[in-house]
């Protein structure tokens, strides 16, 4: 008898076989049919089995969470809500999952028990598509950058330099915790650490995957980096994966084209590979939102959101243009931005992001050319001196999805705004020596893995898009 | 005019069109010939310059190192070592690189020279072939599993928990590193840290991908873990990527199909798309063992040394067995091993791997069922109650290259072994859980990514297949 996932059955559909499959009994009814779920697929195989010729003790074992080998045949089914069936003509029980202790009953848990069960959550149907889709998306990732000539880099996780100063960093040390040695000044010695010095948990790996583009042209990382902010919200994580091609001999221009092909590319890839499980997860968003004020739900459909990112062109425009359309906008004059628009220079909060894409432009919108003062050091300076060739791509309902620029290639320039941030230039000597050796135009960008597993399954809490959220206060498992 | 890699020029050939490219100088001989380099590619493209035509003061920017835009038309070349070149029209430098400063010089660079130089490196020969052949190998892991129903699972990189035990772990804080917030006992009060309790760096995902195989069925992960061990060898790396499949309903021998399967796809993916590369490493791992003893050379050379993995079947041997084979082998018997193996229960150094794997079957290895008490606790046992259902995969010249197990599903016997160690089994209540509920038998192994590009690029140094090693005293950049 050959072994099947349910996807494999539920596809290939060889009735009239002898068959064996295993997973997990998702429910069991009238004594006879056994919904059973492997992972493979959102869909449940129903499986019938004879309890006239069970035994009792067996029969009895057969409860949620239950563990099963079914051997039969696969058939038609009578049925409604199935094409095929397993008559069983074995059950094997691998293990039991007692109705009274085991938590994931088939009845409705909220996102906040089950984040508390994160070992056990992905067993249901919410969790388990968001993840299969988190994984689609991480391959269409890879098949992209791939298809198009990037190499994958693996940026260092553990970094000795604290130059890029894109948030608060972790530290990373085997001293002893209460007792540090300490060094004749006084302070904790780190050259008695592991490595000889400070050692930081990444906040990016941009500034090394730049090394690695001017060397092979195209890379991208993905991997993960850390932030140690004390923000308790439904969009950060102290732990996420990020996303960062750069690429070199690319301008903005060229940098912006890659970026919005790129997100289409990834989203078309979910949209033909994952169709069960989008549709799956749209009915449950529309089910959410049924509690809430009409105002406050989805203006688009799960699927249909996914489609009009694929099939419209982003609007890119100036960030003087966006400051110009949001101080004249409705909401400003009517004091309804909780951070009024009052003049060039400001940076812009979610809540401009989303009117510029939700009610002006009513499309994925890029915003470029940002004011220097509010971007980093590394971002090229325009001919005008003040703005940067820094690129936002925002989506509706998020924000910014993707944050990017041209890189600055011109050593003096670089070392002048090092200079004027106070950071030593002996922390980035390896970064300026790619302006010292065959600088050129190069740019690229960075997409929060997260941020697109949540755009693309509707899920509103990060913490529900990743196995095993870290954030304040909080690292089970 | 189109712009080209040099990879896409040097395939599809267009014989005529005008084109552009950028790259860097690798040399520049006669005033006239440039080899161009983009990292696209282990080959160089010939430019082919009329100095006749060119000013003096570009003329002398075009250095080994320098960034340039070349346009011109594409033609048959008449010279030998290139079927085609660009007859170049304009010139446009990007930046140049000082021969007197730039260390990167068209010679032989020791690979400790090039260390120290890592954010240099890759703009070598040698370097790029490795990191390109590491990202090939690295899609060839995702598409494997992706194409074999497998998801991709992200399992987190920052744990609270210490229980596997796997090697010593660097800890991860935002406490003020001189003074630490004390407790009421006296001991560094962890409550004040940024998760609330004591956090490390991920030896392993292993346990958190048990915990999603037993909901998605078959899972892999593959990102970056830690050991905080002194080991300052060719083979060990502070911080490396690993792979991790997991898989519920797979025994031991399902489990070393799979594990055989996987190495022989992902190597013969390397062997199909980077024959470039791979053609260029055998020659240089040839010219560096030139200056060895004849003894210490490689026995093959090393596209047929990869061939010989993909053609040749694993011979499966139990621990028990290879033991007998090592007790009676010539080198013991002649105190030739370092480690003489005198009874059953001793550990396997890698002299006595490679003398398995080399001289006595002279094919790759797969040993089984070893010794309970040299394995670690999760691994499940076998009825004569000494044994584990363990397996590990052997190659030439690297010894283990893969380590698995069958999981002990049964929560007895895993309370017991838990108990045995002392650890505290509510450090694994989650894990123990996979028990309680649903538990079936299930098995998975895990590959250290960078063993695996030095096997399949030949480099004796791991700090030379991943862009930033960590090593003791070492996590500059």
């Amino acid at each position: 008898m050959k072994s099947y996932s349910v996807k494999e059955l539920l596809e290939k559909q060889p009735l009239g076989d002898s068959v064996v499959v295993n997973g997990w009994v998702r429910t069991f009814r009238s004594n006879r049919f056994i919904a059973l779920n492997d992972g493979s697929t959102i869909h449940n195989l129903q499986c019938v089995v004879d309890f006239e010729n069970l035994e009792e003790s067996l029969l009895k074992q057969i409860n949620t969470g239950a563990a099963l080998k079914v051997s039969g045949t696969l058939v038609a089914s009578q049925g409604r809500g199935q094409s095929v069936e397993v008559q069983a003509t074995d059950v094997y029980v691998h293990g039991g999952a007692d109705p009274d202790t085991y938590p994931i009953q088939p009845k409705k848990h909220s996102l906040e028990f089950l984040r508390e069960k994160a070992h056990l959550r992905v067993r249901t149907n919410t969790f388990s598509a968001v993840m299969r889709v988190r994984s689609a998306l991480a391959f269409a990732v890879h098949s992209y950058f791939q298809q198009n000539g990037f190499y994958y880099m693996h940026a260092p996780i553990i970094t000795g330099s604290d130059a890029e100063g894109a948030g608060e960093m972790f530290r990373v040390s085997v001293l002893d915790p209460k007792n540090p040695p300490l060094s004749a000044s006084g302070d904790v010695d780190y050259e008695q650490d592991f490595f000889g010095k400070e050692t930081n948990l990444t906040v990016s790996g941009q500034l090394e995957a730049e090394t690695y583009a001017m060397g092979l042209g195209k890379v991208y990382t993905f991997g993960p980096t850390f932030r140690a902010e004390n923000s308790n919200t439904s969009r950060h994580l102290a732990e996420f994966w990020m996303i960062e091609p750069e690429m070199a001999f690319y301008d903005l221009d060229a940098n912006m084209d890659l970026a919005e092909d790129f997100v289409k590319w990834i989203i078309q890839y979910v949209l033909d590979n994952c169709q069960d499980d989008l549709q799956f997860l749209e009915k449950r968003l529309l089910d959410e939102e049924k509690s809430k004020p009409q105002h406050e739900r989805s203006e688009m459909a799960l699927i249909e959101k996914l489609k009009f990112v694929v099939d419209n062109n982003f609007k890119r425009v100036t960030y003087t243009e966006a400051i110009d359309i949001l101080r004249n906008s409705k909401p400003n004059k009517k004091k309804k931005f909780q951070f009024p628009i009052n003049e060039w220079g400001a940076d812009l909060q979610s809540e401009h992001e989303r009117f510029l894409v939700e009610k002006h432009f009513k499309c994925p919108v890029i915003l470029f050319d940002y004011p220097a003062n509010i971007k980093a050091f590394y971002m090229r300076l325009n001919e005008d001196g003040k703005t940067v060739r820094a690129m936002d791509v925002l989506f509706p309902g998020i924000g910014e999805i993707v944050g990017g620029s041209q890189r600055e290639e011109r050593l003096e320039v670089l070392q002048e705004k090092i200079k004027a941030l106070d950071i030593d230039e002996k922390e980035l000597w390896w970064y300026l020596d790619l302006r010292r050796f065959g600088t050129a135009v190069h740019s690229g960008f960075g997409l929060g893995f997260e941020r697109v597993v949540q755009f693309v399954t509707g899920m509103g809490n990060i913490r529900d898009v990743i196995p095993y959220p870290r954030t304040p206060q909080n690292a089970e498992f």
